[in-house]
C-alpha cells in the first residue's frame, strides 16, 4: 500500500509528503547552513561535560533533515497524536541527534536549556544518555543496541493491524509511517536480525529502516567483525534496498528514498553512507564515536563549517526559520485527521465507537465477567497452562487489544482460543497456503523468544493501552527474552507473559530446559510482576493481577503438569495481594509457604506432619508471619526468599532429565523427604528458640538422590 | 583448506574419506536395510514411554549413515582422541538420532538398555531428553535452540586456531571438522544468526552445518513464521551451499556433499529436503515432532518398512555388520594421529611440547607468578576496570591457551594486550586491511554478546582445558549472553567473563545501561561464580579464584568510575574465601557489608557512624556475623542478601541518567544518609533486641531524591 498517497490533502505532492512547501532541491542554501549549524552544536554539546556521542549524530544530520523537515509526519505541539508517524533512534546513544532536532522543529519541552542538559547533573534533564519513553517526541526507549529494530517491527505491525480492522476505502484512519534509525552493532545483534525476518515475513511496507551505514564501531573498522553482503542479506529477508552514496550532504537523494520507501509494498532498507564525526579531526575514525573531540577540534570543526570558533551552541534564526514551518504541517496533519475522524464517526458509528475506546486505550469489553468462575474450572488435576487457557481463550476472543502469541509453541501453552484469526500477510495464502490477515490476532513469533519481547514492546508502545501483547513460551525460554521483558518492565508497558513449563516439573526435556535461577532474575526486576499461582482459581487471580497492572509487565509462570486442584482453598481475590492465608492452623508449630506447582508438596507435607510427627502446620502464601518458624517449598534457587522464611525446601543445583514426577523424587521433592527434615528443623528451633533463627536461613534440602 | 585430503593415509579416497571400503553406491542394500530398521527402532523408542521427539530422527536417517559410515573421523573405543571430527546437534530434541547411531557405530557405553532408558524413570541413563556432554560421543549440550549452531562455530574456531599455531607442513596435527546439525528453528534464533556472520566472516571452512530442512515446526509449516531465501541469505553471510533434494534416501548425493564441504574454503550450508516422521501417518506434520505415534501408526510403520510389526526394539545383524567397521576405522585414524605426534615431536621438540601441555590441558606458563603483586598496583583511585586489565594483560601475553575477546568494547573493557594478534582470515589483510590471523588470540566479536557466550562454549568444550575463553562487555549485556553463560555453567566449563560498567556508576548511558536485577540470576546460578572486586588487590583475588575454578565459569563483575584503593585492608588470599573481615573493629555496634564499588560508602559510611553517631562499626565482606547486626550497601536489588544481613541500603527501582557520582547520589548513595539511617536502625534493634530482627529484613534506602 501507500499509506500517505491515497489520503489526498490540501497541498501533498505526489509521492505523498503532504504540506511540502519547498523541495530539498530549492532549498539548498538554507540545508547547508543547517547541517553546518547542527554539527557544531553537537560538538558543542559534547564538548561542555566533555563526554557524549558526536560521532554518529554528526553523521547523521543531512538524514535528520530529510526526515523532520520533508518526510515525516508528525505534531511538536501534540506530540502524541495518534496517527503520527513513529520514530525510532535504535543506535540510542546518537540521542543527541534527535534531541536537537526535536528542538529545531519547536518541540516546546526540548527548549536549548534542556540540550544543554545532556550530561549534565541536572535529574530533570529530558536529553538522558539514551532516549527515554517519559520524554516528548520519544516513541520508545531504546539503549542496549537491537532492540529498537525490534521496537519499530512492533510500531510497524500495530499500524498495519489497527488498519487492517478500522480503515474503510477512503477512510484511512490508521495509515502511519514507522522510521527506524540504525547503526552498524545493530545489524549484528541475534534480536535485530530476528525482527527483520519477521517484517520481511508480513511485508510490512509500513517500516523504513535507515541504516547510517558509517563503518564503524568501538573497536574500528565495521570490517573486524563483519564481512557479509548486507544488502543482499536484507533482499533475501523479503526487504527492498535503496542505497545513497552521499548521506552526510545529498538531502535530495535521502528525501527520495525515504519518499520511494513510503509507497513501497515490503520493508524497506536505506543503505545510506555517512561519515562518523564529520568535519572533526577522527572523522571516520572509532576516535569519534564516544568521546567529545576537545576544545581545539571543536573549534577547528567550526572554522571547518565557516562557523566563529569563538561562539558556543549557535543556531541561527535562519535555521529555526528552515524548520518553523513544522509546526503548522504538524496541526494541519492533526487537523485532517480529525476531520476525517468525524466523517468516519457518520459513515461507521459502530466502528468508530470501538476505534475510540482503543484509542482511549481502554478495553473494548468489560473483561471483569469474561474470566470463569471457580466453579466452571474442573476439580480434578490440571496443569496450570491449561488453566491459563481457561482464563486466556475467553478474553483473547472477546477483547479487541488483546494480541496473544507464541515462539512455536501453541500445541504446549495453550493461548490459541477458538475461531482466532491469524495475524499474517494475505499473499501468504496464495503463495503458500497460510490463511490470516492483518486482522489476526494470534502471532506465530517463530523461534524467536527474544524478538517476541522486544517487538511487543513496540506493539504496547504504539499508543498506551490500544494494544494488549500476551506472549508465550517455555519459562526456561524467557532467559533469551529476558533483554527484551526488562525493557518492557523499564517502560512500564502492560504485556502479559506466559511462561509455562516452570521448575523441574518440565521433566524429561532435561536440565537445559528446567529453570533454577531465572525466577530469581524476575523477582528482583523492578516494576515486573513474577506469579506462580498454584491451580486454576490462583491462575485466575494472576491473570486478574495483570489485566490490573495497566504500568507493569506481568510473567505468569505455569506447570506443564497436573497440579491438585484446591478450591476449598485458593482465592483469586486474596491471591491478587501475592499472598494469604491458604490453610489456617490453630496454634500451629509451623507455617509451611507453597509456591505455585511446589504446593501440592507443602499440603502433603502438612498432612504427614500431622500424622506422623504430630506438628501442626499452617499453610500460607508468602507473607510474614513471626510467631511460628517459616518453611518455603519451591523447585527454584532460594534466592530471595530468605526474607520471608527461616528455611527452605529448594534447588541448588541445575536439573535432571527425568519424568517430571521422577525429576521432583529425585531431587526430594516428596513429603516423605521433606517432613522429617522440617520436624527435625523445628526440633532445633524447639531446643534453641526462635531468636536463633534470626537471619541464619536453613537449607533444608541436602540433594537427596 | 582440505584437512584432510592433505595427509594420504592407507585407503584414503579423493574425497578425504580414509579407510572407506565401501561407497555408498556399492552399499545401497545395506543402506535401505539399516535405513528401515533405524526408523522403526526410533518410532519403538519413542512409543515404550510414550514421549519425545521421534520424527526428526527419523528424518534424518540417511543424513546419519552418510556421517558415521561414509565421512566423520571418530573413535568409539576411545571417544575423546583429541583430532576426532566434532558433532554437534543443534536440534538437540532430535537426540535419539545421535544416541542411536552411537549405538550402531559401537560407543561400548551406548548399549541397547540405555537406548531404552530414553524418557524412562533411570537415573543413571545417559539418554536424556537433550544430548549432555558427560557422556561419551557428545562434545556439547545443547538444548536451547540456536545454541548448537554457536557452540559448533567455537569448536571450529578451535580447530582454525590450534591449527594455525602447531600444525607445520606434512605435519597436520590438528585438522578435524566440525559438523552440526540444525533444524528450522535454528536459522531463526538469533545467537545462531549472530554465529553465522562470524564464521561466515571469519571462513571457517572447518565446519560445516546440514540442514535438516523438513519445513516443520511445533505451529506447523516453517511458511507460519519464516519465508526468507535460506540459501541466499547463507551465501550473503559468507558460506558456500549446497543442496540434497532426497534427503531422506539419497545417502551417495548426501557422501558427496558432505565430502565437497570437506575441501571447501568457506563455511558450508548443506540444504537438506527431508520429511519429518517418514513413514507414519502423521509424516510430514507438525504432529510427528514430537510424540509417539500409537501402537498402531507404529506397526504400520514397520510393516510399510517391510519389518515384522510384532517385533521391537529390532536390529538385525546385517546391519550392525555394516557399521562394525567404524571401530577399526577410528582406531587406525587414532594410530595415524599417534604416529604423526611422534614424527612431530622429532622434527619440532619445542612446538610438541606445549602441544603436549595443551593437549592435557595445562597451563603453558606458571600463571600464579603472572598476575601482579599488590605493591605494583596503584594506590590512587583506579577503576576496577583497570585493575582487571592490570591482571589479564600480563596473563593473556603469556598464557597460549588463553583467546581474550570483546563485544566491540576494546576501548572500555582494557582487555587488549601489548603485542596481541588478533584471530582472523588472513585473508582479510589484502581484502580490507584488517590485519591477523587463526594464531591470533584477541577476538573482535562485534556487538554480538550471546554469540560471544555461546561460542566460547564451544572453544571451551573443545578439549577440556585446551583454551580459556575470557569475554568481556558492559556487565549489562551480559543480559543478552545470559543463556550463553548458563550453559556454560551447567556445562561446567571454565571461562572468565570481564563485566564491566556494573551498578549505577556507568552513569550518563542511563538507566538502560545500568543493571539491576542481572546480579539475582548470576547469584542464583549453579556452578557459576559471580564475584564483585572492591579494588585491584581483590581484583587479583578474582582472577585467582577464576583460574582455580577449572569446572565453572566466572563473572568479574567490575566498575566503570575510579575506586579508593585499600591497600591496607583488602586481600587476594583473603578475597578467595569470598568473604573475609575488612576493618576489626573491637566490640563494633553494627557490622558494614561493603560490596564491590559501593565499598567506598561502606568505608565512608564507618567513619561518620564513629564521628558524628559515636558507632562503631565493623566493615566485612558477606560472612555471617551473630552478634551484631549487619547491614549490606549495594547499588543492586537486594535479593538473596538477607540471608547474610539483616539490613539493606540498595535499589528497588532502575537506575537513572546521571554523571556516575549524581547518580549515586541520587539514590542517596553517600554517607551523609546512609549513616542516619544506619544509626535509626541500630536505635530500633537495641530498643526492641536482636533477637526483634529475625527474617525482618529491613530495607533502609527509601529511594531518597
Amino acid at each position: 500500500m501507500a499509506p500517505i498517497s491515497t489520503v489526498v490533502t490540501n497541498g501533498a505532492d505526489k509521492n505523498g509528503s503532504p504540506h511540502l512547501q519547498t523541495s530539498p532541491t530549492q532549498d539548498q542554501k538554507e540545508i547547508d547552513q543547517a547541517l553546518r549549524t547542527f554539527r557544531c552544536l553537537i560538538a558543542d554539546l559534547c564538548e561542555q561535560f566533555k563526554g557524549g556521542h558526536p560521532g554518529g549524530a554528526m553523521g547523521m544530520a543531512a538524514i535528520g533533515i530529510a526526515l523532520w523537515k520533508y518526510t515525516m509526519k508528525y505534531s511538536p505541539t501534540n506530540p502524541n497524536y495518534f496517527n503520527r508517524d513513529r520514530f525510532v533512534l535504535s543506535n540510542g546513544h546518537t540521542c543527541l541527534f534527535q534531541y536537537t532536532f526535536l528542538h529545531l522543529v519547536g518541540y516546546p519541552a526540548m527548549t536549548m536549556e534542556q540540550l544543554k542538559s545532556y550530561h549534565s547533573t541536572r535529574t530533570d534533564s529530558i536529553c538522558p544518555g539514551h532516549p527515554e519513553i517519559e520524554n516528548d517526541g520519544i516513541e520508545v526507549t531504546t539503549g542496549p543496541l537491537g532492540q529498537g529494530v525490534a521496537n519499530a517491527v512492533g510500531l510497524a505491525m500495530a499500524t498495519k493491524h489497527l488498519g487492517a480492522r478500522y480503515n474503510r476505502p477512503g477512510f484511512e484512519v490508521v495509515n502511519n509511517m514507522t522510521w527506524c534509525m540504525i547503526g552498524d552493532a545493530c545489524l549484528q545483534e541475534g534480536v535485530a536480525m530476528e525482527a527483520i525476518q519477521l517484517a520481511g515475513h508480513w511485508k510490512l511496507n509500513s517500516l523504513v529502516v535507515i541504516y547510517d551505514n558509517n563503518q564503524v564501531t568501538c573497536d574500528g573498522s565495521v570490517d573486524l567483525c563483519n564481512t557479509e553482503d548486507v544488502n543482499a542479506k536484507m533482499r533475501a529477508c523479503g526487504w527492498d534496498v535503496i542505497d545513497v552514496d552521499d548521506g552526510c550532504y545529498d538531502v535530495p537523494a535521502l528525501t527520495v528514498a525515504l519518499s520511494q520507501a513510503r509507497s513501497n509494498t515490503k520493508p524497506t532498507f536505506i543503505n545510506v553512507r555517512t561519515v562518523i564525526g564529520i568535519g572533526s579531526k577522527v572523522a571516520g575514525d572509532a576516535k569519534a564515536h564516544g568521546a567529545a573531540y576537545g576544545a581545539e577540534d571543536v573549534a577547528s570543526i567550526k572554522t571547518k563549517f565557516g562557523m566563529d570558533p569563538e561562539q558556543h551552541f549557535v543556531v541561527q534564526n535562519e535555521v529555526y526559520d528552515f524548520f518553523r514551518d513544522a509546526i503548522q504541517r504538524g496541526q494541519a496533519h492533526e487537523n485532517e485527521w480529525n476531520q476525517l475522524l468525524e466523517r468516519y464517526a457518520k459513515e461507521y458509528p459502530e466502528l468508530h465507537q470501538e476505534f475510540l475506546l482503543r484509542v482511549e486505550g481502554k478495553m473494548t469489553d468489560d473483561w471483569t465477567k469474561i474470566i470463569p468462575s471457580k466453579e466452571e474450572f474442573p476439580t480434578t488435576p490440571t496443569p496450570s497452562r491449561k488453566s491459563a487457557g481457561f482464563c486466556c481463550n475467553p478474553l483473547a476472543s472477546k477483547l479487541q487489544n488483546m494480541m496473544v502469541g507464541t515462539a512455536d509453541l501453541t500445541p504446549s501453552v495453550n493461548m490459541a482460543w477458538k475461531g482466532k484469526v491469524d495475524f499474517q500477510h494475505p499473499d501468504l495464502k496464495t503463495t503458500c497456503g497460510i490463511n490470516g490477515d492483518y486482522s489476526g490476532r494470534y502471532v506465530h513469533w517463530g523461534i524467536r523468544e527474544h524478538a517476541m519481547a522486544s517487538i511487543s514492546n513496540g506493539l504496547a508502545a504504539f499508543n498506551k493501552g490500544t494494544i494488549l501483547p500476551v506472549t508465550s513460551s517455555f519459562f526456561m525460554f524467557y532467559i533469551y527474552a529476558a533483554p527484551g521483558v526488562r525493557m518492557g518492565a523499564l517502560q512500564g508497558l502492560q504485556q502479559i507473559h506466559i511462561a509455562t513449563h516452570d521448575s523441574i516439573g518440565t521433566g524429561e526435556d532435561g536440565p537445559t530446559h528446567q529453570p533454577i535461577a531465572l525466577a530469581a532474575l524476575y523477582r528482583a526486576m523492578p516494576n515486573l510482576l513474577y506469579i506462580r499461582p498454584c491451580d486454576s482459581e490462583e491462575t485466575a487471580g494472576a491473570f486478574i493481577s495483570a489485566l490490573k497492572a495497566t504500568n507493569s509487565p506481568t510473567i505468569i509462570s505455569l506447570s506443564r503438569q497436573n497440579l491438585e486442584q484446591y478450591p476449598q482453598y485458593s482465592c483469586r481475590e486474596k491471591a491478587q495481594k501475592g499472598a494469604y492465608v491458604f490453610v489456617e492452623e490453630e496454634d500451629a508449630d509451623v507455617t509451611l509457604i507453597g509456591v505455585g506447582a511446589e504446593m501440592v508438596f507443602a499440603m502433603r507435607t502438612r498432612q504427614l506432619l500431622q500424622e506422623k510427627f504430630n506438628v501442626k502446620a499452617r499453610v500460607r502464601s508468602v507473607l510474614k508471619y513471626k510467631s511460628t518458624p517459616r518453611v518455603v517449598i519451591e523447585a527454584y534457587a532460594v534466592n530471595g526468599w530468605e526474607r520471608y522464611a527461616d528455611a527452605g525446601f529448594s534447588m541448588s543445583s541445575f536439573g535432571h532429565s527425568l519424568p517430571g514426577p521422577a525429576a521432583y523424587k529425585y531431587f526430594g521433592f516428596d513429603e516423605q523427604v521433606i517432613a522429617p527434615k522440617v520436624a527435625e528443623f523445628l526440633g532445633d528451633v524447639k531446643r534453641d528458640g526462635l531468636a536463633s533463627l534470626r537471619g541464619e536461613f536453613r537449607d533444608l534440602n541436602d540433594g537427596h538422590h
